[in-house]
């Protein structure tokens, strides 16, 4: 197999970052090609139709074998039987692909919080809609799909509720990891309430954190800062108030 | 192969008509469970966690030969190869697959229009928004959505542009149907502007509404009629103006 070429933002994790976990977690052969010179060029000539194979509607996508594949869900089940991070059976294959397509459902809306007008707007165009939206995202979103993983987890008895699929570690697994480092980024005071709730979950991250290859990737320069350009921002307007300052600037009023 | 369980909600086409689709063209045994007597509390167990196998985020999901699958892109790639509606090719079914999700970020904007703070607040109660996002929508994202399922077909030279993925139809293409139909419903002055640049998706549209099964499931009582519960509604406000209208009361103006 030579070597994969995935082509996504180069300043951002966005979306690309659920395939990067991937192929580092697979220990696979891949360039990260638009972070390459010249290589922005190099990711637009498919995106604008200049070479043969499927077209991709945005980035991320991988060139594998001579295939085109974009949309990251479809990324992930396209890579992941060639490094084991999926199991053989059929239904749990598609386990592993309706967490991941609920995990996009989330990422979406979590992004949605600071854009809930338009991608095309900046925020501060659309500050008054992202306070509305991300209030309900914090209070409603959230606890839902962040408990519907630690359910999954729950019911995996295969595992003993260490995995979300099957007996072993799958993609899904790397991707639950980066929602919920994701979020600490964005809203650290509405996940210091939730991970209460959410022991498997959080084991489940520090499990991923802790594989070997994966530590490696995140203390290496190839795993990019969360900064305000990506899915995942950090507008402290947005998240719930920290509990403790909260209460130290109750104290001083009294 | 006993019948397969589709479970969604009853009285909108919603995520579930993309399922319901593939079903009818394929002339699957099917049960629409929750259209039945006692069919939403039997939905609602496998929501609740109340049965086994892999846990739903949401409806749709179909229960086929024990496994439970949920995600509706994820659904139509578990179906598909059993009635012969994607390829056997691996980079082929890639390929329905990405156009499959894109179809969904697609659906789920059109979605968003309506719904842009809030899926469990009322329309009212985010109509001002709800216009601001679907101005863009009209403007930018429906034109590149459907632009870029044109350009799929024109490159899709193993059809000649009749089909979006191979030579044959795919559920990708009962899918862009859909998705036609149902801006056509929610957006039509703005699809009647549109569709004068993509003759090959009108044109695939009218080929799958001509498919015998897909005829016969229209014209019957188990399609449903768009309505205003649904994910596309018709808010005059939140379409274009209709063009002869304004030429009219500017002529009255005169």
């Amino acid at each position: 197999m030579a070597a994969i070429e995935l082509h996504y933002w180069p300043t951002i994790q966005g979306r690309g970052e659920f395939v990067r976990l991937l192929l580092e977690e697979a220990g696979a052969e891949y360039v990260d090609v638009a972070r390459r010179k010249g290589g922005i060029g190099a990711m637009m000539r498919f995106l604008d139709g200049e070479q043969p194979g499927a077209l991709p509607f945005a980035a991320p996508f991988v060139k594998v074998d001579g295939a085109v594949v974009s949309q990251t869900a479809n990324i992930l089940a396209f890579l992941a039987p060639r490094f084991g991070l999926v199991p053989d059976d059929e239904a749990l294959r598609a386990e592993a692909s309706q967490i991941q397509l609920t995990i996009a459902d989330f990422v979406a809306e979590a992004h949605d919080t600071h854009h809930p007008i338009a991608g095309s707007l900046y925020y501060e165009d659309q500050k008054k809609e992202a306070k509305r939206r991300a209030q309900i995202f914090v209070k409603e979103r959230m606890p839902r799909y962040l408990g519907w993983l630690e359910d999954v987890l729950a019911r995996n008895r295969e595992s003993e509720g260490r995995w979300l699929v099957g007996r072993d570690l799958t993609y899904a697994d790397l991707s639950a990891f980066q929602v919920v480092e994701g979020l600490r980024y964005a809203f650290p005071n509405a996940m210091v309430r939730l991970e209460r709730k959410l022991p498997r979950l959080v084991a489940l991250r520090d499990r991923v954190a802790a594989r070997p290859r994966i530590a490696a990737y995140l203390a290496s320069p190839r795993r990019l800062p969360f900064n305000q350009d990506g899915i995942f921002r950090r507008y402290p307007e947005l998240d719930l108030r920290a509990p403790r300052r909260t209460s130290r600037r109750r104290k001083a009023k009294r």
